[in-house]
């Protein structure tokens, strides 16, 4: 599609030409990699080279790698009641913040009575004193805190979360799928138990996610059985391309991460993109006190309807979304404003902007000039200035 | 790798070029089939394509195809406890075969105790009679049975199984990875209730399958929550290349199917195969006296160890596999020659050759006559003649 500008990366992103390159190759390979034969063995090594590739990336062991199928697979493995780390307890209950992403809402294995919810600040991040409160009491919790929301961007205090649960004796889970190459972060840095991770957020393929364990967490119990296949973590043939692809697309941004060049890059844009923004009066960029993605702006302006604005965007050439694209192309409330103490006012009107590495200064420019002249129609006919 | 010869189409198959060109098209898209933009309706007009033409090849509506990201996680989805046709009961309890794959024995979301295990007569094929007093007394019971057996290929009587179950007010769920794309099949000549599929079994790529269900079924409870997706029976971004990969591989194997060219040609190969191998005294062809698969050929002869045959043959260029490959790269005994009342002699010595659409007879002339010197050397050194 000539002249669209994309600008919903944190719905998914383009493959990158170093994972098709990857995929291609493995294309050309017949074996599954559980046979014993030359061509099994050769499908093997392309799984096993993208685990390190993988776990190289965030300070893991290979060994401690399981890819799924996905960030959604990845988080339902993860959330997986008898969890425990080295020295700890096994995991008896559940513990999200309010604004996780719905597969972490949704709670794994988990029974309803054993989920509690932390909310979190009108800055949207997780309330730490109430995750303390939390956490104290009763059996050792998992606790699931994402590492930056796909909403908002807001960046999640998780290595203080990982000190508060830890002294708990609970476990940390960190859903890192948003946050992954847009900053720099490790197992260790971040302290924390096990992760998730999602290729396509980072210009992998679709269908192929991790979760990553730190040394000597035990207790991951299988959601697919019947096969060997992960360390016995997971059955089923191995996407062997998709899993080379993941290798290639994170071995690709690892130079970025460590250079920070993404980063900073990113950062200029968001800057340009937000100057814009507040030309408009009364606008509201959502998380704007608290360190975000460079790459994430979640905006509104009261009376602005989402739906309406995510079309007008659209018809003007420009891609954006309206709080998380993860479900069924419906354009719903957002449920993370909500739990951010935003009304409905805010909440249903609330528009995605989040780049990549492809974004220029010309997009951005493109988009502000689409706004404004949205901003000049929605903002009037329906009623801003009748309110 | 130049010069090999590869039959062990059972295990995984190489990916047909239709396949391809589906995926390197799609990945040309960025969108989220979620999201409501242009780039997002796009990326779901792969997905929605692709659902019609898995739908069309088995007789089924498409709004009734959930993919899933390969066999075992589509096997797993649809054993199912609550799961219910149009009219009937909800299935309280699961039957299976002996000779399922290992991801139907695992029994999906049943629990140990209301698992039940249905034997095989020594031709390979569930004994009609035991599934008729199994399935008979008690609540009401999902039966699992496989369309064809993944190791000696046999082709199970599932239409004489569908009246058994129906009869007493079960559900019947057909595992047709193995048989689809060999045979001729719908969900209405079976008379079953849920089939599953997997694209890389066919020529379309690793990472994706489906469970189809008839018109009516209804209680299949989503493995993956957290999202719309699927029509909410199947959380998480859909894997749009490989689903469209896999509706590429179904239309390119469609006319095939209809007019039986490739079964045709398969039996053909498979009888060149199974009279050299006849030369070889003692031989046994298992499952010799029902229908196979016609690409299947499931041998050994008393004394031979799989584990030295298969590296033999690999060592000879020739890719073949002992028993089920969907394990973790270990040469087990095998369970499906157990249940068929064979004892360690054979279970242990059994090797499994596997055709598919470009295997040809020098390919199997090749595979004879590497068979002709491993059993020189193997059968003599074994000591098989002092026993």
């Amino acid at each position: 599609m000539p002249d669209r500008v994309y600008l919903d990366w944190n719905a998914t992103t383009p493959l990158r030409h170093e994972a098709r390159e990857a995929m291609t190759s493995a294309w050309d390979l017949v074996g599954n990699p559980s046979s014993v034969h030359a061509e099994g063995r050769q499908a093997r090594r392309f799984v096993e080279n993208a685990r390190q590739a993988v776990a190289g990336a965030i300070g893991a062991l290979p060994r401690n790698v399981i890819f799924t199928s996905g960030g959604t697979e990845a988080n339902a493995l993860a959330l997986s009641p008898g969890l425990r780390a080295a020295s700890g307890r096994a995991a008896e209950r559940l513990l999200v913040s309010a604004i996780e992403h719905a597969s972490v809402l949704a709670g794994g294995r988990f029974g309803r009575d054993s989920i509690g919810t932390v909310g979190v600040t009108r800055s949207g991040v997780i309330d730490l004193d109430r995750l303390a409160a939390a956490v104290q009491p009763g059996p050792p919790a998992l606790v699931s805190l994402m590492l930056a929301n796909n909403e908002t961007g807001a960046v999640q205090p998780v290595a203080q979360a990982a000190e508060i649960v830890h002294a708990a004796g609970g476990i940390l889970h960190v859903d890192a799928i948003q946050a992954f190459g847009k900053i720099p972060f490790n197992l260790k840095s971040l302290g924390v138990d096990l992760i998730t991770l999602s290729a396509h957020k980072i210009g992998g393929p679709k269908g192929v996610g991790a979760v990553i364990l730190a040394d000597g967490v035990q207790g991951v119990a299988p959601l697919l059985r019947g096969g060997g296949q992960e360390l016995g973590h997971r059955a089923g043939t191995e996407n062997v391309a998709a899993i080379a692809g993941f290798g290639a697309a994170v071995e690709a941004i690892s130079g970025d991460l460590d250079s920070n060049t993404n980063t900073c890059r990113l950062a200029a844009l968001q800057n340009r993109l937000e100057n814009g923004l507040r030309q408009t009066p009364d606008v509201v960029i959502f998380a704007d006190k608290v360190t975000r993605l460079p790459n994430t702006t979640l905006f509104t302006v009261p009376g602005l309807k989402a739906e309406t604005a995510v079309i007008g965007f659209d018809l003007a050439g420009i891609a954006v979304s309206s709080g998380s694209a993860c479900s069924s192309g419906k354009v719903q409330r957002s449920y993370v404003l909500d739990a951010m103490g935003f009304g409905a006012e805010f909440a249903s009107g609330a528009v995605r902007l989040s780049m990549g590495w492809s974004t220029t200064d010309a997009d951005i420019d493109r988009c502000l000039e689409a706004w404004r002249k949205l901003a000049g129609t929605l903002l009037n006919t329906e009623g801003r200035n009748t309110a």
